[in-house]
């Protein structure tokens, strides 16, 4: 048998993801990408000749996991009073893409509209892995995480599903706007029934146990089952997958779990995504490799400025009618939501299940092209770009903040070491002294800083009632405070928010 | 593909693993059995009838794993201080109940010796799970747990490597005491100097990183890659990964790792474990449903007693043999390691494993007709017996002075609390004084159980330093106190200890 094979590749790719992970910690490369050209360069070197991504791979056992694990850590909350610019992208976005994509694509490389089209619905869903790492490290704006996070999960719904919608045209032959809407509205509904009625079910189950080993397999299985499940009847299931994880991410997590499993399935989930994660890059590289992206090299080239284009129409006008219905996104914040939008596992995925279509070789490597170059040179400079942005008096001015509250709690935790015993009175008054050297410092530094700007002081405002909003947040997770408490602060903090605006 | 199908069954066996573990929350049937029992209804329903546990299945993905975790959590110093009659039942226990096991056989079924012995070598390893879930619950002495999972551990290798000869030797039809032992002595040797090997170098890798990702990544790679290799190079694979195991439980886990990483790299194989023991036991009781036992009843039959008098004349003469030469072992506590060497995962995959040899069918049949009388009627047996001898006045005792400490560490939470502003002074003294009353009760309780006996002081005091080394262990591990400490805690109580002797 080649199970043996199988896990041998397997262990291998874990090896080799695991020395791109360590060596990264060195060369502040980011991982995904790093990744990505040693699949490359694995792939061209031919060491695993026999594997491959397939589409029952991608879509059956890896995009189900990563569509929960994305939902399961996605505050709904904070979804919500960012909806307005998340749900035009996600959807009247995605449509723009598509359709922009489509007829550059048809007019330029003079392919049938609906293959066009099928190739613009195939590489419109972005991947925001790299991107929220970068934005992590740099201590970005949550609402800006937000609003990428919330795009990249639903886009992903609705790109597939119109994907889907597309090559049935493109395969029956038959084109009918009306129907195709009805069709649309019919999966993605149907998506969010079933998610809805699985991940409910789901959280009634975790209320009535507590064993941490239990509840975490219960939401293997809800992943895993809800994709299934709607797929089976023909609803989405990726949309019906992300339902699902965001029940149990904003209403399971917080009430019907203790505060050890909370910490036990975020835990388990975010070691499931990163070995699902470092083996799907690599595979992406290694299958790219292999793929004939030279045959197609003309076309690929001219199909990476076409999806960018796409994007950029998309993006900057949706989002300039945004900051009329809704709070003002700063422009700077507009380019990297369009710089941003990185493509990685779902149009892979998408290229790979392709078969029996016009053109199938060519739209699948330029799919492949566009991955590869949104990956690296859009994810490097966009890294460069961020940093660039974020690096800003502001940022600075939160640092000193953060590193002064870190440092009084220190001072808070060595009296209470002291307090219990564990180090002698001596130990402490010489470290609490240090720490009170260092917050001078701090202080006279955030003297110099000028912060008087009204801009930056409202937009500090903001910003310190959404901290608030997560810290509450947390809290709850972490069992400190019950279900009540959070739901009355987190309606003061939200008036203080609307009071500001 | 049938990729879609096995992820169907896999998800379809899980849900039934839950539903078992939540049934058997409410009718206190030990969760292994109840899952073989479901196993079996299930397979005579024949719902899932392409399902079948393969051997490379067992050998390849679930032994390690299960292997790996069971050393990560077995305490070396635990296991030293009890090693004498631990290595005499793993080594000159399984060698009497192959031989024994295979001479009763051979004189009842009148089958070649060969055959006989290889049916000795299949039965023989134990598997503690059950039996270590009742302790666990009844807070039965740490020391007999020890020895049961010690000798587990160990039994699975030497079964395994004297399984491996003497199939040889059937196929081969070649006979040699000599270098039948020389060969033992190698695979054994080699499989120790191979997981030591692995087990290291993981060890130092892990000391340079600090991300616990990363790190549970490294122990999945180093639990299946010592295992393959182990196996590629033709020593134990069983012994490898054992070895590695104890490495990084005993020494990975505290010196080099954070100990939040400690908790999830438990938390993560505790889960990974009840995983894969929930799918081996449902899918040992569909198997058994499978196969020809009833073909074979006489046989099956007869089967029962010869292994179960094959343990008592492995484990009573050589535990009366090591009282002489280590600590003694009281009587009950014989009883119960002869009648709990329940047989589980390694008979049925290696009896999974025959193909070509004589009388195949019925050899098979009889392990697994032993494996199941083992898991249920000895199971469940051993639960009623150890419920019986460990509710006595001792563990009443210790059960007040347990609820005394953790009222005692209450009181001095909600004082932290009370200081940190958490709960009103008010709330604070109401708790303590509900709490107070609590401890008088149980201080005038234990004033009446009467602990005069010397004997009872003598254990209690053993007992208790035991309890310390764990308790310091537990610190260690939670990054309480450093490496230095523990050495030097754990050898004033290991001196405390042999003067008691």
């Amino acid at each position: 048998m080649d199970l043996a094979f199988q896990l041998y590749e397997f262990i291998a790719l874990l090896m080799i993801s695991v020395a791109v992970a360590i060596v990264v910690k060195y060369v502040r490369l980011p991982y995904t990408i790093a990744l990505v050209v040693v699949g490359l360069l694995v792939g061209l070197a031919n060491i695993f000749p026999e594997i491959k991504l397939s589409e029952d791979l991608i879509f059956l056992l890896i995009l189900p996991p990563l569509l929960f694990e994305g939902a399961l850590n996605t505050d709904l909350g904070e979804l919500r009073s960012n909806f307005k610019p998340i749900l035009c992208l996600a959807i009247v976005g995605v449509l723009v893409s598509v359709v922009v994509t489509g007829f550059l694509v048809r007019w330029l490389l003079s392919i049938p509209l609906s293959i066009a089209l099928l190739f613009g619905a195939m590489i419109t869903p972005t991947d925001p892995v790299s991107v929220l790492a970068t934005f992590r490290e740099l201590k970005a704006p949550k609402r800006l995480s937000t609003i990428i996070e919330g795009e990249s999960i639903l886009n992903d719904g609705t790109g597939v599903v119109i994907f889907g919608l597309i090559l049935e045209m493109v395969r029956t032959g038959h084109f009918s706007l009306v129907s195709g809407m009805v069709e649309f509205g019919f999966v993605t509904v149907g998506g969010i029934v079933v998610g809805f009625s699985f991940g409910y079910t789901a959280y009634r189950i975790l209320r009535y146990i507590d064993d941490h080993l239990i509840e975490i397999t219960i939401t293997i299985i809800l992943a895993y089952s809800t994709y299934l499940f709607a797929e089976s009847v023909h609803v989405s299931g990726v949309i019906a997958v992300v339902t699902a994880g965001l029940i149990i991410g904003n209403y399971g997590r917080l009430f019907s779990m203790s505060p050890s499993t909370r910490i036990a399935l975020t835990d388990f989930w975010a070691l499931f995504v990163f070995i699902v994660n470092s083996i799907v890059f690599l595979l992406i590289g290694i299958d790219v490799s292999g793929e004939k992206i030279f045959v197609y090299s003309m076309e690929t080239l001219l199909a990476i400025p076409v999806v960018i284009a796409g994007r950029a129409l998309a993006v900057y006008p949706l989002l300039t009618l945004t900051d009329k219905i809704s709070e003002r996104i700063p422009a700077r914040w507009k380019h990297i939501v369009f710089w941003g939008g990185l493509h990685g596992t779902i149009p892979v995925a998408l290229a790979l299940s392709l078969s029996d279509i016009p053109h199938r070789d060519m739209i699948a490597s330029m799919t492949f092209g566009v991955v590869l170059f949104s990956l690296i040179v859009q994810g490097l400079s966009l890294e460069y770009i961020v940093k660039r942005i974020f690096r800003r008096e502001e940022s600075i001015y939160e640092e000193h903040i953060a590193r002064r509250i870190a440092l009084k709690r220190s001072i808070m935790e060595i009296e209470r070491m002291r307090r219990d015993g564990e180090i002698t009175g001596n130990v402490a008054e010489k470290i609490i002294s240090e720490i009170k050297v260092e917050l001078e410092e701090i202080s006279s530094k955030l003297l110099e800083i000028d912060v008087a700007e009204r801009d930056l002081l409202l937009k500090a405002r903001k910003r310190i009632l959404h901290i608030q909003k997560s810290v509450i947040r947390d809290l709850a997770i972490r069992g400190t405070i019950g279900e009540d408490v959070v739901r009355k602060l987190t309606k003061e903090i939200d008036s203080e928010l609307d009071a500001l605006e």
